[in-house]
């Protein structure tokens, strides 16, 4: 099954105790595309300008990637520059130039609009609106966002939850969305707005998925991150979580809360193997099969009880059940 | 099988967003007895001052502490003054009174000094040392320390660290202590003192353990906290962690990595209990059953496969193994 993404496609200049880089390819778009594609066919959204190099547009045809979508217009690319202290925090950023971005509204391809699964990166809302405008009913929609949509476009971006299947928002997104410092109670005003989950990106200490049901066992999962000895560029974890995530949805097509928390487990292993280079660099060769090896690891680390575990038959009901 | 605890007995006063209580029952031995004391008999070593209130020692005794190591002296009980920020964070310390504790060196009556499981709680580490030296060959011994001795007494607290089986820190003491930013090597810096395994405390993250193994999944185990809607006060919760660990193992003797791994679950279940009232009010009627209700809830909500889990007998070595 496919899976249709829009977002930015940016030429990057990074900074991190690693190293530095600098006009490397970049943007949520990007990201998203090259990890989802071990995972299922994807076919993107974005523009880029006439300066973008041929080599990325060859990289990416390379993934099997669909690139009808993405218009090449007069102009420069979407850049970004940002600085990562020595805890590989959140980056600051150092300059941004939409360039080509700025009056970008996606126009989709015939084609492109029975896509199945669609996934909204962080973008203006009304762009992710515009999209999902255009869709023939997608079996599964989700969108990622961030802090600046949420004082800027707070209206628009309250819209685009209220239209898509699943949230994906990092922890402090939660928090000032909802203007409540329990992450938990937190949650609860995005669920509120109706889609059926969210799941909140906690970066090292890993992600944490909400739907709805009877007690707190069944509505939260919480999966720790896979510890990494050597982190070298956190850009793209996000993005590239949110890849592993949908794809691992595609390509099993199972949307019961069970299958939901294994996309996470995906989402973050995917985003574990993301970090170790620059760009898109350790998602190049890495391959389903290497993805699969860290799963079965990581079962073994989060692995605590011989037991069989209580209530697991209800994790198999539909997630479609819990829609408000 | 008993567990002796030595450590604080303090009043404390503390301020949180929920509210502020003075001169309330305190100190990181008192917690640790407390909720230890659910699971096995516990031997306390510790100094009170004259003023130390009567009821608190009558309820000590209805938990069957075994208080004969608990000094009572002349003098003032140790204090500490505490406040909490909206995010429920680290405590800014407002008033520290060592009094009575100032002076204090633990004495073991003759009859302590065969208990088999020891946990030495954030106290200066030569002290911690004194105990260690007084004990008959005990089945597993542990300890906690801060910030504050990695300063000023980093050689005594190696020293500490050498002797034990299982160090227990927080995130940021393991940073510290290694002189590492990253937790993963971090840890490795603790590991190679000798202690058989490193237990990570992570707050509202989870914990993690660290033992010796071949690969990342048998020498890491991570686990989430339990997701709580309403945190009263945070004080405690590093100490009953504790206490749930070291309880576990003394309840049910299993020393390998799998007895380990769920005693850091049942570390991180009664910590969760305890941050949700001040001082040791929410373990004053705490029964282990309902430990056991939440034990299971967690096991739901950190569940995501049904396959068994590869390499699962491995983790069935006993942890003497590991040791250096």
């Amino acid at each position: 099954m496919s899976i249709l993404v829009v977002g930015s496609v940016a030429i990057d200049n990074i900074e991190t105790p690693a190293g530095s880089r600098s006009r490397i390819l970049g943007g949520a778009c990007t990201y998203f595309a090259t990890a989802a594609s071990l995972y299922a066919q994807v076919r993107m959204v974005g523009v880029v300008g006439a300066d973008f190099p041929p080599e990325h547009l060859r990289f990416l045809q390379s993934r099997n990637i669909d690139l009808r979508g993405l218009q090449v217009v007069e102009g420069e690319t979407f850049s970004w520059s940002g600085r990562y202290g020595h805890d590989l925090g959140d980056a600051e950023t150092l300059d941004t130039r939409l360039n080509v971005f700025a009056d970008f509204h996606p126009a989709l391809p015939e084609e492109y609009r029975s896509t199945p699964y669609v996934f909204l990166a962080n973008i203006d809302p009304e762009l992710q609106i515009e999209v999902l405008s255009q869709m023939d009913s997608p079996r599964l929609t989700a969108l990622d966002s961030m802090n600046f949509w949420m004082s800027s476009k707070r209206e628009a971006l309250t819209r685009a939850m209220q239209q898509v299947d699943v949230v994906l928002l990092n922890e402090a997104e939660v928090i000032q969305y909802a203007s409540e410092p329990n992450l938990i109670v937190a949650t609860q005003a995005i669920l509120d707005l109706g889609p059926r989950a969210l799941v909140v990106k906690r970066g090292r200490y890993g992600a944490m998925l909400v739907t709805r049901g009877a007690s707190i066992g069944e509505r939260f999962f919480l999966t720790p991150a896979y510890p990494l000895e050597h982190v070298v560029d956190p850009t793209g974890a996000g993005d590239t979580f949110a890849a592993g995530f949908m794809g691992y949805l595609a390509q099993t097509g199972d949307l019961s809360v069970a299958g939901l928390r294994r996309a996470v487990v995906h989402g973050t292993l995917v985003a574990s193997f993301t970090v170790q280079d620059f760009s898109i660099d350790a998602l190049r060769n890495l391959t389903l099969a290497d993805v699969v090896t860290r799963y079965d690891d990581f079962a073994l680390l989060t692995h605590y009880d011989d037991g069989a575990c209580p209530g697991r038959e209800r994790l198999q009901r539909p997630i479609a059940e819990n829609r408000l």
